[in-house]
């Protein structure tokens, strides 16, 4: 009897798995590949590799030592996504044989839990490809996303409140992919007839929603994006699955020869697929067609990218913030009077130190009951109103392992090849590289892009306007992951500063403090307040609100910072 | 019975412990105590934190956009190490806040199995510090090289070969540290008074060589290094143990509260020490003591790298060049007629095919049989000599994956801040960040150092001349963990270049090809070919042989080309 039930099983399975993938092929699949416009302006191969490598040195050729207003370097990240066994090596084994495959950049990745505290495509970032270059990306963070929600899929016959509560913890409860698993897998298709929303697919859903935004942003900031999902129907995966030497490392680390298995990846690639209209389907059944479908796409891409890249930054259509900037032309709001008066209330200097040991020891006692979050914190002010300051008796208490300070100045010459978060993504907190310390202090921040490059005229209107956006989605992200984002603005009043720069100008220690840059930015003074201003009303967010500290008296302000640090852990750990 | 049994050992144990640790004491850190310099030019805490913060100040203004050659930006890497317990923390804490803490870096790491086929410093090269600032590296490469030892000697009493054999699998095997590691611990002590020379010792010398020639390497480049070993008595760490909130996280990744793993790591300890006569030995029974010996050191390394960065090349005495350009001046060797005389032997084309297709096939099948060996391809020749259309016809049959070419050029800004090599170390195959991708291929490589940078006045003869040296120790270590370093120069005679030029200059889809540098180069032919000669016979070692391949027919190169990896893999992987 325990033999029929588990052959019923199978045979339940097998319908499912047919059943599902019926379903991809109708809903999405067919609809998109047939007809595909390639196909009637398709290449012959000599043609085809002719016109990749032109395209390809063209491309590296936009990458110049200062770019012009009408060369914006722009690169190619070429997501390769989809089944196992459905081509995807054979293809881009083909286009880097048709390309100068030295400048061709590959990366590759099976998909791993996500890591704590962290967006899923920040632990992508490092990789991502220099303006002028091309790299093919395969996994990728949908290998990540779709690792964990077939984790989710799997376990959805747990309690529904743990399936969504974060992944952690989750990581190695890979589960043996017998009984308990079609189980679940028959109730998961029951309901999924029954009732369309459930937990995975929400998870799902706000996770891709915050895929395309982050994608979007990267193709604002001249890193164009191409995504290729590659497909097989199920007989022919268990045929090829039969006929190559095995892999040891499965795509998204999942058994690709249980055909339960198979129905439920399926499933989330149908959800994917209907949720992004933006990839490009290649029919895997095929290998060499799909190859050369493939090569066509990224030629494509290529070109695309080459156009875009020789068009004034206003044309460039995709953009979120263009769309709200021809809808609503950029207004600069009032000056806060906050950001101008100044107020010096003197702090006697035995009461300062003693509330400054209080508060240093309480903010100590929060960062050790964080439990492992990650920190950010960000400080912006004018020059001289005392942000190493701060920063010094903020760390203070801290172990010294914990933290990095980064120091934030003009951007190198590498880091101007990337798009303009690049280099604030690679110094997040990070568990793959950071071993110990999870604690980042930024002195000046990504804010630069709509403080210091908008006032210098280093950056277009269109880019720093749209930066607003960015910055909010970029913090929103880093927030919904777990990480505490804490911002300050430290205000001083022009007479203030004057003072301050000219007690460094005449004490020898402090002479390396103040720069000529200094008195020039001294210059600009009103255009910084009204770009603080500005950035004020547009990046004081729920998510990472800002917190704009009084410095004419130093003492004062240090608490201060001490306090608001204090409060918004109690408040996001619920202490 | 058993209990009394276990109180002995536990006795035994102990006496161990008290002994090895006196041990430690006596030949070791007395000596090297007492009498402490710093002691009598010890500065007051005012004093010492305006010297700190100006020697900081003045390193990071050695950072320069050009370099000139009596201003050699200057790095300073600070190890710390040592015993669990011992005022690390607190020391780098008073550091921390007495310089400015933004300009000073801090990484930390407590100590991970060694990565398969890397060198023990490969992990940690991302970390180093940019010329001109300064940073703490708790753990470092010390870290894993005390953990893998620490677990050698646990596993002494299994099979002396198993013991040495490298580290495979060795990774999860932390054994509980109850009867067994006593009674292995026992054993291992008996072993050390009859027979010093024992297993883990060869291997802890050897290692310990190799990061010794490591760090030198760092010094010529500018990356000074100050390695600091802080020391309690078992004692003092005992005590502390129980007074501290607990660390997860051990150092090493061993419990210190077990008697006999102390007395073992003080054996261990002792012996690097012995080793090493580099070490400042910090006692840390009193941690503010501690700190402020610490913070002098720093000073002393700061303002010691501030002279060697205002020296000229030649008066740096530390160097192992330099011991060897006084002995014996740099003799250019005789140019062999195989890299000015290269054949053109006609082969057929439909001969071509099949026996390209044939190695092809050879070569996939043993990259498949490496069994995960790191392998490193490096293509060094004359401009046109072919390298791009080797490499393409080599990596035709690999997975797209599993490879990376690397064509490098002229250095970036930031790398330029860096030890010459640095740039190659982080491109290296890395178990850490390239989850599949395990061949690297680099078109052009670490030679450009003894070639062009030799040729173009680029580097000082002092740095090129050392960078032989330096490429022999590099390749050797990449050697001995295991990866496979193949190397070609590609040789071509003028008239062929030439010919091969006008066909570049002369074929649309060609043109990229050919820059003015090329032509440049051209005119440059007989220094370049004195400088392949010199490379030839200075870099082809047994570890590294060089192939050098005639190219003046293509079709004949690609095929040698692919004969020399075949026969390298089947030598090296013993097929």
């Amino acid at each position: 009897m325990s033999k029929n039930s588990k052959s019923d099983k199978q045979n339940d399975s097998k319908r499912v798995a047919r059943a599902a993938s019926d379903h991809l092929a109708a809903q999405v699949v067919s609809e998109r590949l047939t007809p595909n416009p390639l196909s009637e302006f398709s290449l012959n191969k000599d043609e085809l590799r002719l016109a990749l490598v032109t395209a390809q040195f063209a491309l590296r050729a936009t990458r110049q030592q200062t770019p012009s207003p009408t060369n914006k370097p722009t690169g190619l990240l070429v997501l390769v996504n989809g089944m196992e066994q459905a081509g995807k090596g054979t293809a881009v084994k083909q286009l880097r044989q048709w390309v100068d495959p030295r400048l061709l950049k590959v990366e590759a990745t099976i998909g791993y839990p996500p890591l704590a505290y962290q967006p899923i495509w920040q632990a992508h970032t490092k990789a991502m490809p220099r303006h002028g270059d091309v790299m093919v990306y395969f996994g990728n963070w949908y290998a990540d996303l779709l690792y964990n929600v077939m984790r989710m899929v799997g376990l959805d016959d747990l309690s529904d409140t743990e399936a969504t509560n974060n992944n952690k913890g989750k990581e190695n409860k890979d589960k043996d992919n017998s009984s308990t698993s079609a189980t679940s897998n028959d109730t998961t298709s029951d309901k999924l007839q029954a009732l369309p929303i459930i937990e995975w697919q929400l998870y799902l859903q706000q996770q891709l929603k915050e895929l395309a935004a982050f994608e979007r942003d990267l193709a604002d900031n001249h890193t164009k994006v191409l995504k290729c999902w590659f497909h097989i129907d199920v007989d022919t995966l268990k045929e090829r699955l039969n006929d190559d030497e095995a892999d040891p490392q499965f795509l998204y680390q999942v058994d690709w020869s249980a055909a339960e298995i198979v129905a439920q990846f399926n499933l989330v690639a149908s959800a994917v697929l209907r949720e992004q209209g933006d990839w490009v389907i290649i029919n895997g059944s095929d290998k060499s067609q799909a190859a050369m479908s493939f090569c066509h796409e990224v030629l494509q891409a290529m070109q695309g990218a080459l156009v875009s890249s020789q068009m004034p930054a206003t044309d460039i259509s995709t953009s979120f913030a263009q769309q709200s900037c021809q809808a609503v032309p950029f207004a600069a709001v009032d000056i806060p009077k906050q950001l101008t008066t100044v107020k010096k209330s003197e702090l006697d200097k035995s009461d300062y130190s003693e509330q400054l040991a209080v508060k240093q020891a309480k903010l100590a006692k929060l960062i050790r009951a964080r439990n492992g979050r990650h920190v950010v914190f960000a400080f912006e002010g004018m020059d001289a109103a005392g942000k190493g300051g701060s920063i010094k008796r903020m760390v203070a208490p801290f172990d010294p392992r914990e933290y990095q300070i980064y120091n934030i100045g003009a951007p190198m010459l590498y880091e101007l090849q990337h798009p303009y978060l690049w280099r604030f993504w690679t110094r997040l907190p990070n568990e793959q590289t950071d071993r110990i310390s999870r604690i980042a202090i930024f002195d000046r921040t990504w804010y630069g892009r709509v403080l210091v490059e908008r006032v210098e005229a280093l950056s277009d209107p269109t880019d720093w306007q749209r930066a607003y956006d960015e910055i909010n989605r970029f913090e929103a992200d880093l927030v919904n992951a777990g990480t505490l984002v804490i911002k300050y603005w430290l205000a001083i009043d022009q007479e203030e500063q004057l003072e301050r720069f000219e007690d460094r100008r005449d004490t020898p220690h402090k002479q390396f403090k103040l720069t000529d840059d200094d008195w020039r930015n001294r210059d600009k003074w009103k255009d910084y307040v009204q770009a603080a201003a500005d950035m004020l009303a547009r990046t004081d967010t729920a998510a990472a609100p800002w917190c704009v500290v009084a410095t004419n008296d130093k003492r004062q302000a240090r608490l201060q910072v001490l306090d608001h640090a204090i409060e918004q852990l109690e408040a996001r750990l619920q202490l």
